[in-house]
């Protein structure tokens, strides 16, 4: 963990204290000022107590780290709503590797005077800079959220329903998820008292959407019509809205159990790609079809975002089923015109990859960069950038 | 113009070209990538054949070019909704000082690859590369826009309103402008055919708000609801809502014609702050009282984003004058925690002035930086950094 060193107690009276001391710039802007060393469901809660929510949710907010969240750039659950971090973030505290602080934490929406440096600091994985403090934009907590878990026959289906949600749900649309029947199947059989909200087995896709808006009634009326039309235009073959908190609860349950469920076949190799829409399914079916008996494999995630987890299961670990998986997985991308890493990072293990989402100019300057920054070296090494690019040219 | 110099002749033809090459993927995911020399508004006509909306929006749009508002990070009137270019720019392609072309010009939402290094070209005005190509996400054109004009006795209660707005308009509020008495009486004294959709004079502030969304019904009635609240609140003194696009255009005609007004007096001198909403009008009546009968001082702006702009106007130039507003307005924004640019960035004249918003360890990277990328500093030179910070240490 490169952040929240100094910051690893960092008790839950002392986050409550450095919001609450911010609550009256919090109550009219909606900004929030916290060290990073706090946890992101703690933030949440905070905020819902003060009538507004974190722009940004996922699955390890119980253990994660604000400044975490900040230096991975992490995306998650309301991207397709609030954006990315490089949007929402206003302002961070970060310490260089020389030990300047740098204080970049500002509480404005608006200020154009100068590069705006803060940028460098999110995504860049501790490798600049440890992010020691954050402030952050945080929308309104609205009234009124509604879940609906459908199912298509086909991805091109799916497609058009993004398509057509963006548009007729407009501004209250919050969640777009999709997973696949192998996806489905696996949650069912390996996660204790999971159920399928429909028939499983019985469809190719499921799409979970999520609305969240300042009027229930309106809310409910755009979702139920934009339902039934899809209905009607064959696009959805079956689906149901949840009727309740609970029930809500156990939409997003199947959903977000599916990272759980991977890990209990023996072996996973994960992979996190954006990808054209278009483009986005081919790369599961192609793996599937190349792997054959030898191993699961299921593509669900952000499809609203253009993001795909892809996950194969085999009973261990084994190198000749790697060799058949990488690099053909990262070609296929680069040829995509997609990412490697979507919202995971490089980290250690990819950080070699970055040429099949990068041209050699741009992580040539990427290196510039680090050596200015950390000429030592000192600050996370052997993260994100090749070594190749921290040689003196 | 550091923007599209070879780009000057890029014809309508020339960018409807270029987007109508893009086209598939725009419709997908509404995504645009054109060239820096397209106009905003081609833009936005073009996408609005195609059923989606630029995410910026600025009383120049018929002369800026989108590379110019990259490497401005300009603001504008939609940045309460869509947020900050930094949050809505996929990608750019830009040319260094030596000669490099850096393809950083990605149509995905989510790419962790990598240091994000477009986010240096965003507002650096041209000094560190110049933007010739841009990839941006692009909101699906919604069905509803409503306008309403109001009047607040005070500045508190314009502070409330937002509040309010916020929170009872959430996801369909677009627009929240406010202008003081002396800005609706400058307007009126020297724009032809303008009038006052509210008895002029009668109120010290007017407020715009613009709601957009899916459904005309519903936004309707959550602006009805909401204007009825604030009026039974105290508010509120009085409002109209504007019935057909001639009157919503005449509404925007009063906000939009203040800059306009402003140049007709002889001298004026323009001010473009953020602040703490609460802080925000302060510095207006302070300067209006430290100058007296020697000038006419307005405050308008973006109130919803905290982005107040002051303007000054004198019969004629005058140093002592100048003297009088000057370091005074930088001090004060800086005792307040405020920015002396929020959109207009720092260009020539505000260079030298960055240490008001800016700490000496930050505006010293941003000198490395500037040194990395340029080092015979032949970008736009003397713009945005003091030259101070150019220096070898």
């Amino acid at each position: 963990m490169f952040i929240g060193i100094n910051l690893e107690n960092c008790s839950s009276i002392m986050w409550t204290r450095a919001c609450t001391k911010l609550a009256a710039n919090l109550l009219i802007n909606g900004i929030l000022v916290c060290e990073a060393g706090c946890i992101l469901e703690n933030l949440s809660s905070f905020l819902e107590n003060e009538g507004f929510i974190m722009p940004l949710d996922l699955g390890a907010k119980g253990s994660c780290q604000i400044g975490g969240n900040v230096s991975t750039n992490a995306g998650g659950l309301r991207f397709i709503r609030y954006g990315s971090l490089h949007g929402t973030i206003l302002g961070i505290e970060a310490v260089l590797a020389n030990g300047t602080v740098l204080d970049m934490l500002g509480t404005l929406r608006k200020d154009n005077t100068g590069y705006d440096l803060k940028h460098l600091f999110i995504g860049s994985e501790g490798t600049l800079g440890i992010v020691t403090k954050v402030s952050i934009l945080t929308p309104p907590k609205l009234a009124s959220t509604n879940i609906a878990f459908l199912a298509c026959k086909d991805f091109i289906s799916c497609q058009k329903l993004l398509l057509g949600a963006k548009r007729a749900l407009g501004e209250v649309l919050s969640a777009f998820e999709f997973m696949d029947s192998h996806s489905m199947d696996l949650v069912l059989s390996h996660l204790d008292g999971v159920r399928s909200p429909l028939p499983a087995s019985l469809y190719n896709f499921y799409i979970l959407i999520e609305t969240t808006g300042s009027d229930e009634s309106h809310d409910k009326m755009k979702l139920e019509a934009f339902l039934l039309q899809s209905m009607e235009e064959g696009l959805i073959l079956d689906g149901v809205i949840a009727q309740d908190m609970n029930q809500s609860a156990s939409f997003w349950r199947v959903r977000e159990g599916i990272s759980e469920a991977s890990v209990k076949l023996g072996a996973v190799y994960k992979y996190d790609l954006s990808l054209p829409i278009n483009d986005l399914y081919g790369i599961v079916e192609e793996m599937r079809t190349r792997l054959g008996k030898a191993a699961i494999v299921i593509g669900y995630g952000h499809l609203g975002d253009g993001n795909l987890h892809l996950n194969i299961m085999t009973t261990r670990y084994d190198s000749d089923i790697l060799a058949q998986m990488e690099p053909f997985v990262y070609e296929w991308t680069a040829k995509h015109k997609g990412s490697i890493s979507a919202e995971h990072g490089l980290g250690l293990m990819k950080a070699d990859k970055i040429h099949y989402s990068k041209p050699p100019e741009t992580v040539h300057l990427m290196g510039n960069i680090k050596k200015l920054l950390d000429p030592s070296g000192i600050l996370n090494p052997y993260k994100v950038l090749p070594q190749s690019s921290l040689l003196d040219h």
